[in-house]
């Protein structure tokens, strides 16, 4: 059968159940469960088919490679993506990255290509941090980006990361030797559903990501005072939760009115003491803010806080910000990026720049080797949910501008 | 010891813990409980000393009695409150009403005072609803308004009020037997902390209530769409709790624009999936509406839903307004209104009209005979909170309006 974006999508969906989930009801596969290692033998028959030789690393990484062309000890691409998903997850986030990987090679081996590098398809145990809170711990030990407490970390079971590994036949102590030196590596690139609704809203099968956001994360606290709802006169109330309504639409409005890659939200909230017939006197909220750039993000974060202080003043409220998470934006290499560019165009599809709001695993690469990320439309921007669909063309699309991509770095060589 | 504010103070501070709280570390005086008993045996001793013969009824009431005076069978004007606290209490919500009556007529009695008519001082059992969810279970009783189902409620450990009647020596068979006829009721009067921060706001000792505040309740559910917080760019986002945030802002505009009695109050807020990184796609809230008359609170009502409405349309979100509770304004009677402003008066008080924003044993009565209230100033308008707090000299000028009140009921009979 002839490689396809319609293979790579019906083998997502042979993916998304039975054997291949650690839950009957829905779809769940978490890293080093028996699911995860169904999923690598099924993944590993694959890329023999393709034409690679596979093996799998200290972390659990399944690996298909192929080359080598000309010259020994070429250089590697990276064409990767994650095969562990969330909780009653759909069946492309990850999975459809490496299939297209796998398709790529499939490609490239029917038409007995000889490279001057190696292309590597990586499947990552890792990355939604779904059994462990350390998400990306496959990508982070491959680039040589993990900190080796990270395996000290517990699933909901209390078995820690070093215990499942062992469990599994590996080995905690080599983990670390799943890094790969990044001089052996010519570059990333990840395909990946937009698990958003810009592509889809700009009519667009394909976008090319600039940078994956920088992100900001508070923990607010409001404290007014809590009185009886009937007694307090509005023009005597410190009502915490009015405050912080004012504050949502403020971080709403400053967000809307950004570029469109800038987004705030608040997820969750609590008001106490959370009786109907009482004034909120203690109101708690998360604020999550995320841009392409830091200087973006800076200058809403800058907005965002100013309006809130002022508005914490004007109620009489005490505001309270603890700033619990922070990352640097991850922007993709301006070369790949111009080359995914071309190949999405010579695809037919018009080049559209995207910053991620999401974490991916390609941020882990950016820091060490030219990376590169191309989106895929997928329906009503539904992700991390069961209703998660692709539509085999987008990913025909995607394979054909994977290619051009190849026949692009390929020519660098001449 | 002569008739005194202080004296009353005192005696509510007397009853604030000790045997007469049914948790060593807090007040809290439930309804048949032990330490409900033991303020019944005290408050029973108190009324003896002041001149009064007392009666427990079928409901659990204390009641004492001063008269009877030139005509036999005399109509009793009912000087009341409740015995009965909330958890965690303040030591005068309640209380402080009837310790007022016992004053009262220990003053009354004191200088051999013969009235046309008899005084009835009534510690009502429950008011607070805090052990059995039917408050003003007593109240209702003695007015005859209690649908007799609300004896099988029962208390978190499952006790229905027909089975703590009978452990306590009462029976339910018989409970409805404490109603009165109103043809033996001159009226009722009832003094009370004002629980909130209005009187104490224009500097007075004592507020007459013209009516308790007619109330809504609504439970609000909002549904957008749940999203990725960084991949759900703000213009196409259904973020169910940014549109919550707009309503509760109009809320807390359209209830601070109207007479100062209007109250509206979003009390309880929940947001899911509640995650600091997901957009939420759901929320409910309580919604609180209070005001003086029924035709503001039904203004009030439409502008709030209207605007609701408004903010749902627009921002694409679906919601349900569910009526939970619709009470209608008790309003006091305006001869017994006029009599006790003039008696607040006549205390060196500038006689200031207030809306009750809280309910409160006068309600139950207003339908059925003469009703008015006296509202007492408490310290930065806390109550329900062991830091409720009442200065005696403000129940001393408390005392003088009910004494006052009273010789102008007899002027009538003259």
């Amino acid at each position: 059968m002839v490689a396809s974006g319609h293979r790579a999508v019906a083998r997502c969906d042979a993916l998304g159940g039975g054997r291949f989930s650690d839950h009957p009801d829905y779809l769940y596969r978490p890293y080093l469960g028996p699911a995860h290692w169904a999923a690598l033998d099924q993944t590993r028959t694959w890329m023999h088919e393709a034409g690679m030789t596979t093996r799998i690393d200290a972390a659990g990484n399944l690996i298909g490679r192929y080359g080598e062309g000309p010259a020994l000890n070429q250089k590697a691409l990276l064409i990767a993506s994650h095969i562990d998903s969330v909780r009653d997850a759909g069946r492309y986030d990850g999975p459809l990255g490496i299939m297209l990987g796998i398709e790529t090679v499939a490609a490239l081996n029917a038409a007995r290509r000889k490279l001057p590098f190696a292309i590597e398809v990586y499947a990552f145990g890792d990355e939604e941090g779904s059994r462990f809170p350390a998400p990306m711990l496959c990508s982070r030990a491959v680039a040589g980006a993990l900190d080796p407490a990270a395996l000290d970390v517990a699933d909901a079971q209390g078995v820690t990361v070093a215990q499942a590994l062992q469990g599994n036949g590996l080995d905690a102590a080599h983990f670390l030797d799943a890094r790969r030196d990044p001089a052996d590596l010519l570059g990333y690139v990840e395909a990946h559903i937009e698990q958003g609704p810009v592509l889809e809203a700009h009519d667009l099968a394909l976008g090319v990501v600039t940078a994956i956001a920088a992100q900001i994360r508070y923990a607010v606290k409001l404290t007014g005072v809590a009185g009886h709802a009937g007694t307090n006169a509005m023009a005597l109330r410190k009502d915490a939760l009015a405050g912080a309504a004012e504050m949502m639409l403020a971080i709403e409005r400053i967000a809307a009115g950004g570029p469109p890659d800038l987004v705030g939200t608040v997820g969750r909230i609590s008001a106490s003491p959370g009786a109907p017939n009482v004034v909120p006197g203690e109101v708690t909220f998360t604020l999550d803010l995320r841009a392409g750039t830091a200087e973006v993000l800076s200058a809403a974060e800058t907005a965002v806080v100013f309006e809130m202080m002022a508005i914490a003043t004007r109620r009489g409220l005490t505001l309270e910000l603890d700033k619990t998470h922070e990352l640097p934006p991850s922007p993709c290499d301006p070369a790949f990026r111009g080359m995914l560019s071309r190949a999405v165009e010579a695809a037919g599809v018009p080049p559209y720049d995207i910053v991620s709001g999401a974490g991916h695993d390609a941020m882990i690469f950016s820091p060490i080797v030219p990376s590169a990320m191309l989106f895929i439309r997928c329906k009503d921007g539904i992700s991390h949910n069961p209703l998660e669909a692709v539509d085999p063309a987008d990913a025909g699309l995607a394979l054909r501008a994977l290619l051009t991509f190849i026949d692009q770095l390929e020519a660098q060589y001449v």
